[in-house]
C-alpha cells in the first residue's frame, strides 16, 4: 500500500517554488532580464577557483581508487581534521575530526541532529520568521515542531513566548542566525539570554536541552555586524553547517555537523550520527566534494555583492516608507509588507513583474521576503518597477 | 536527552569492518600485499575514463552556476531521461524521465523505496543470504524485516517457506539479484514464480505487494548467465540501482530508483519521494555526479578481472573440497565452511592470513563469503595459503 504520510503531502505546493516558476514562465514571455526574480535563494556568484582546481587536481593527479572510493561513515579523516583546525583557528572552539560528522549539506546536518537529540513525540522549539523546511526535517522524524512568534521589532527573540513555549517537552532549540528570511543577525546579548535560559530550565527540568545551531549563512556578514558563534555560549550546542552558500555549491550537498567538545557525550553523539545514516540511506556526501572542500576550508566565493545589493535595496526600501529591520547578513531582506495581506501584496507586485515571498510559510504573516541574490545591474533597475508598484497601489511614500 | 534507540546500535559492531580493520593492522605488520583480504566489497578497477572526462568538462566548460546549482529535487530532468533511454534500449522498457528518481547510491534508493510503500508496523521479506545493512535500512524506517531462510542447494529462493512467511503483513519483497554475498543471478522461473506468488497474495489479500528490485551488481555477469530485467516479471516493481559497481565510484554515492510505468501511480510513487527526501535530509545527489554519470550511462568500468578471479577461486575450492554454488555475477562467492560453525573456520583462517567473512551476519550461518575484487595476482598468491589452511586444519581434500 502507498504509504498515505508522504501521498499526502503533495496536495501542499511550496509557495516559493511556485513563484519561481511563475518567473520563469514570465521570462519566457517577456525575456528573464525582465523578471525581477527576488523569489529564490541561489548564490549568484561562482565557486572560487580554488574549489574547482581541487577537484581537478584530484582527478588528475590521484589514485581513482581513493578519490572515488567509499567514505567512513562518519567522513573522510583528513576532512574532518582540517575542518575542526579551521574552527579552532577561527572561533577558538577545541574540536578535533572525532567532534565532525560529514553530511549532505545543512539538511542533512539536520536531519541527523533531530534524530541525534528527540524521540518521537518530543517537542523542538525555533523562532518566526523561519524556513518552511524545518517542517518537514523535524515533523517527519518523529518529533514536533513548535514556533515561537517571532519578535517584529528587530527579529530577535520574543523571550516572553520563548519562556513560555519552553515545557519540558522540548529537547531541542532550533535556531539560524544569520537568518533566513530576516537576514538579522542574532546578537550577543541574545545568545546569552537564550543560553541563560536553556540552561536553567534543563536544570529545572533535570534533562538536557540541545542548542540545533544551522548555520549556511554563517560566512555572509555585512560591515559592523559582530562575527560570533554560537556554539561559544551554550555547550550542549550542534552546529550544522553547509558550504552551500560560502563556496555558491548548493548541489553538491556537502556541509558537517559539529559537536561542541564540551557536549555532553560529544564523541558519542557523533558516532551515532553513523547509525542514524544508515537508517536515512545517507551514507556520507561524496568522497570527491568531501575531498575537495577540505582543500578550500578558508575559502568562500566573492561574496560581496550580496552586501552591495542589500544597502541599494534597504536605502530604496526605506525611502519608499516600508518598515524595515537592516540585515545583518545572509541575501534576504524582509520589509513589512504596505497591507495586512501580503499574499494580496505580492499578488500586487507580479503586475510589475517584481517577484515576491509572502512572509507567511515564514510564519510571519504580513512581511515578505527578497532574495537579492541576483546580479546588482539587475537590483538597479527593478528599482523603477518598486517605486511604480508602490506608488500605483499604495500612493506616494505611504 | 540522546536517543536511546540509535545509542543502543552502538554497541553491535560489524563482523565485516572488525575484519577488514584486522587486515588492515596485520598489513602493517607483514606488508599489506601478504594478507590475502577477501572482507571487503570495494571495486578493485578504476571509473572509467570517460568518467573522469566528463567531470572535468562540466567543471572547465559549463557555467559553474548550473554544474553546483540546486538539482529539483526528483533529480536533473535531463539525467532522469538519460537513465530512462538506457534502461528502455537494454531491457525493452518504456520508462520516461518521469519514472527516475536520482539518488545517493541503491542505499538512498532503498531507504525511499521502503517508505513509499510501508507504514511503520508493516513487514518487508528478503531471502536469505542477505545483505546485513538491510536490517537498518528497514527496520529504522518503521518497518520490519523478515528473512526467508536459503536455499542452500543454490541460492535461488526457498518458496515453501516463501509462501508461509508471505502473510497480510507483508507489503514489499525485498530482493537482490545478483546477489550479495552468493554471488547467484536468479534464473527467470525464479523470477515468475516469485512474480505468481506474489500477484496471487495481492489479490487473496486485497492490497498490493510491491518487489522491491536492489540491482548494484546488474552489469557483472558472468559468461553464460542470461542477462534479465527484474521489473519485466512483475509491475509493481521499484529498482533501486547504484553505479558504484558498474562505475566503480562506490563514494560518489549515486543511483536512481526506476518504478515501473506499469506500476498503480508509477509516477505519484517517484514524486512521493521528493517528500520522504524532505523528511530524511537527502535532497538530491550532488548535482556534478548527476551530470557526470548521465554522459557515462552505457558505460562500465573493465569489469572482466571479476570473472577471472571466480574462475580461479571457484576452480581452487572445488578441488579442495568446498560445496560451493558456482557465481553468475558480482564479486562474491559463498562456499559451504568445512566445519558446522563458520565463524570458528573464519577465525582459524586467519592463522594464514586469510581474510574470510562468515555467513552469520548473512543470514546463513556455516558458509562464508570471499569478495574477489583485488588483483587476480593477488588471488593466485592466495591458493596455498588457502590450500595449507584447509589441508593442516581439515586434512587434505577433505
Amino acid at each position: 500500500m502507498i504509504a498515505a504520510k508522504y501521498k499526502e503531502m503533495l496536495g501542499a505546493k511550496s509557495v516559493i517554488r511556485e513563484l519561481s516558476e511563475y518567473a520563469t514562465a514570465r521570462g519566457k514571455e517577456i525575456g528573464y532580464e525582465n523578471v525581477f526574480d527576488y523569489s529564490l535563494g541561489n548564490p549568484s556568484v561562482p565557486a572560487p577557483e580554488k574549489f574547482k582546481e581541487a577537484v581537478i587536481k584530484l582527478l588528475t593527479e590521484c589514485n581513482p581508487m581513493e578519490v572515488h572510493g567509499y567514505s567512513p561513515s562518519l567522513g573522510i579523516p583528513s576532512v574532518k581534521e582540517k575542518v575542526a583546525e579551521s574552527l579552532n583557528k577561527r572561533f577558538g572552539m577545541n574540536y578535533t575530526g572525532k567532534h565532525i560528522f560529514m553530511t549532505a549539506g545543512a539538511a542533512g546536518a539536520i536531519a541527523h541532529a533531530v534524530r541525534l537529540v528527540t524521540e518521537p513525540g518530543d517537542e523542538v522549539l525555533t523562532f518566526a520568521p523561519f524556513f518552511p523546511e524545518y517542517h518537514p526535517y523535524i515533523d517527519l522524524s518523529g518529533a514536533s515542531l513548535k514556533v515561537v512568534p517571532a519578535d517584529t521589532e528587530n527579529f530577535q527573540v520574543n523571550f516572553g513566548c520563548f519562556e513560555r513555549m519552553l515545557t519540558e517537552k522540548v529537547m531541542a532549540v532550533l535556531i539560524n542566525t544569520p537568518n533566513n528570511p530576516s537576514g538579522i543577525v542574532y546578537t550577543k546579548e541574545t545568545l546569552e539570554n537564550l543560553a541563560k535560559i536553556m540552561t536553567e530550565k534543563a536544570k529545572e527540568y533535570g534533562h538536557d536541552i540541545y542548542l540545533i545551531s544551522d548555520e549556511p549563512y554563517r560566512e555572509i556578514l555585512f560591515a559592523g555586524v559582530e562575527e560570533g558563534y554560537v556554539s561559544q555560549f551554550y555547550d550542549n550546542t550542534i552546529s550544522c553547517y553547509s558550504f552551500s552558500k560560502s563556496l555558491s555549491i548548493p548541489g553538491e550537498r556537502i556541509g558537517y555537523i559539529a559537536v561542541n567538545p564540551a557536549c555532553k557525550e560529544a564523541e558519542t553523539l557523533i558516532s551515532m550520527c553513523g547509525q542514524i545514516s544508515r537508517g536515512i540511506g545517507h551514507n556520507c556526501p561524496t568522497s570527491l566534494i568531501q575531498l575537495a572542500v577540505a582543500e578550500a576550508v578558508d575559502e568562500t566565493s566573492d561574496l560581496s555583492v550580496y552586501e552591495t545589493n542589500m544597502n541599494i535595496l534597504y536605502k530604496e526600501l526605506v525611502k519608499l516608507g516600508f518598515t524595515c529591520v537592516k540585515p545583518g547578513g545572509t541575501f534576504y531582506i524582509f520589509p513589512k509588507a504596505l497591507e495586512e495581506d501580503a499574499k494580496i501584496f505580492c499578488q500586487k507586485a507580479k503586475n510589475y513583474d517584481l517577484i515576491l515571498v509572502p512572509g507567511d510559510s515564514f510564519g510571519c504573516p504580513g512581511y515578505f521576503r527578497m532574495a537579492y541574490c541576483i546580479d546588482t545591474e539587475k537590483v538597479e533597475r527593478s528599482l523603477p518597477a518598486l517605486r511604480k508598484f508602490v506608488e500605483t497601489e499604495y500612493g506616494t511614500k505611504k
